[in-house]
């Protein structure tokens, strides 16, 4: 007798293997028809066709598509304000870094973050919690950096762990002190990278506010040389790597990273074949934010020639009030398939198993397979052609986290 | 004493002036700060600020913003089945115009929808129109097109009268025989353009079931020639003619439209500066699609070439099976403003009164004035910027049809 029976599923797809380090080979989806996931607490216990166990509770699927939880593995998550007034300048055609050279961009944010109380960072987040998870977010990266210093970078994070306690969508932190240099830091950059590297990344490991440790590699943020010296600082105190890298200028990030041993190089529009076999090399899985790509009207990250490098390949939100305001991983989803042309069983290994994989938790979610989290979603669709076939409706019915229904949509 | 009292409105952004045939001129928006709205019956009797009037019922905007509903001048709304198994080919690169020579695309669609009843339409379209509605559109052009016979013309268009009676978004209906050549004529075009011209128009107009005439003027489906026949008998038997012209190939459409007068032309994506000047001297609106641009992986419209040399401006979703299964407005019109480079206030004119304009209902409907209906939006946002920054996210909050409460999203 399970706690919980999911009958009825007209196609269960889903990644399988509770996936290496390195993620599932892209698109390796095992689609299952007139299938049923038992659940035993917040785990799944079985998944069949045919003749279904018993159990104390039933969930009728009506036929519908189910995957599982999406998991979004690249969030800037906790800011103050918004920046609806550099639309103007944006749409003039004004580049992302001049913008950010002339104190607008992630250092406006800053100001308008470091002005907040941690609660009321708290209830913004949450709300944007409450609409991706409606789109079926189950388990979401969250990246402090609107702080740049100690105290401010520890509020976010405490801002994040608070947040993981009072609602259901489950957060992993990462520590981003190095997402731009503070303007009180203008003309002391040794400076700003020493107090990341000797005061910040020491104290959120000793507080255990942090899983991951992520750095803006990039033309006029911080060099290889500097990004190199803050991860493995990170990895020293146990935080894992992560790169954002080759967003706009190939610089050497990701090459850096793949050295490092990182487990994600994110953005990467620009990567190089040197990136590519650096990430291959490292065991890195490429994070990928066609969102971003979009909302800058820039190009598009060279994804198909990673998973031909076998590097797994992740799709984020990338969710933040400057380069992506979007909180819907379905609508980056669906870009990153027209945009970079992969297939739906790919995209959907990106946003679930290998996205797991970016936060180093693919051993107990992205898949549906006995032993792993029931963290999933009831879609109104039946295939998963449908998924990247409409465009710009939420098209999740029901999520189900940890076992439990969440969220259920009739229309 | 009014009927209704919308108080409290942060910033209530309209177009003004009852619009001429041409609609307004791009992007001037009244902005009020401060607002109220009074509604008598189904219109508004009064807007001001400061003290507001008495009202037997009151509705507390929370210092939101108000628009006037979405109106979406182009949609194929009426169609059985859906065409996700043609993903797969246009992730390969397979041009539209191959599918469709193909036996796929518009003539597959024809297929399950003469298949489908009249009810079994009207109720997959009326599942669509509630998302639509909750996205605020409260007014939504529906062509016919599918059917491409009499018989089977009639039941779309008889569908779109249904429609009109049982659900709360206005639909104008258009008669779209010329939407592709049918394949049982596909050896007699000379034959399919009579049937339309001396048969389906006479029959639709006499009974009263469409206000405009439509055809898809392009490359391998209708000639100009063609065209002008069919758009000719439409406006002899009173149907106003509007034409998909400019989509793939520039053949003219754009240009003998605009000579007719038409009401508008659709698509315009290689819209040439003859086409431009047609429609400026012809009085005839642009109805530019953005998020089929998007989806097909297209260019844009030149829509700044056509605002500049006068021409109005307007978005629709043309949420179709095939070419642009997106049924939101709202991701068509921040596409639009992200590619197009159309200020917020240009866009919101083109989801409203222009796209009025492109119905013929802009003395009616596309601004929040004494004397239009009451068809007002509240949005979860402060000020336009805001809409066209965030992206992928259904912003709106509260929707008034005709002046009663239809939707309240509480977040």
């Amino acid at each position: 007798m399970h706690d919980l029976l999911i009958e009825n599923i007209g196609l269960l797809a889903t990644p399988t293997g509770t996936a290496a380090k390195a993620g599932a080979a892209q698109g390796e989806i095992s689609l299952l028809q007139n299938a049923w996931i038992a659940v035993d607490g917040e785990r799944v216990a079985a998944v069949g066709t045919g003749d279904a166990p018993e159990a104390r509770e039933r969930f009728d699927a009506c036929g519908r598509l189910v995957t599982p939880g999406l998991v979004d593995p690249h969030t800037h998550l906790i800011f103050g304000g918004w920046r609806e007034h550099e639309l103007a300048m944006k749409l003039r055609g004004v580049p992302y870094l001049d913008i950010l050279a002339a104190g607008g961009g992630i250092l406006s944010t800053v100001r308008s973050t470091r002005a907040a109380t941690q609660e009321e960072l708290e209830d913004k987040a949450a709300r944007e919690l409450r609409v991706m998870l409606a789109q079926g977010v189950t388990t979401c990266e969250a990246k402090s950096g609107y702080g740049l210093n100690l105290e401010e970078e520890l509020k976010l994070l405490r801002a994040i762990r608070s947040l993981n306690e009072r609602q259901p969508v489950e957060l992993a932190a990462t520590f981003m002190g190095a997402h731009a240099l503070p303007e009180e830091c203008r003309d002391d950059r040794e400076g700003y990278v020493r107090q990341i590297v000797e005061e910040m990344i020491p104290r959120v490991a000793a507080e255990g506010l942090a899983e991951f440790c992520d750095v803006f590699c990039e033309t006029g943020v911080f060099t290889p040389e500097e990004s190199r010296r803050i991860l493995e600082a990170g990895q020293r105190h146990g935080l894992k790597a992560k790169c954002h890298s080759d967003e706009i200028d190939p610089i050497g990030g990701t090459e850096m990273a793949g050295e490092l041993g990182a487990v994600s190089c994110e953005h990467l529009i620009r990567c190089q074949p040197s990136g590519i076999a650096a990430m291959a090399k490292g065991g890195t899985i490429a994070c990928c934010l066609p969102a971003t790509s979009f909302y800058l009207n820039a190009t598009f990250a060279p994804a198909r020639q990673m998973i031909e490098a076998g590097v797994p390949v992740a799709f984020g939100s990338d969710f933040n009030p400057g380069s992506c305001p979007v909180n819907s991983l379905q609508v980056a989803m669906n870009i990153g398939c027209y945009k970079y042309r992969m297939t739906p069983e790919e995209c959907m290994t990106a946003v679930t198993l290998n996205a797991a994989a970016a936060i180093r938790r693919a051993d107990r979610i992205g898949t549906l397979e006995p032993g792993k989290q029931a963290d999933m979603l009831v879609w109104d669709a039946e295939n998963l052609d449908y998924l990247f076939y409409r465009f710009g409706t939420n098209l999740v019915r029901t999520v189900f986290k940890r076992g439990r229904k969440l969220l259920d949509a009739k229309t």
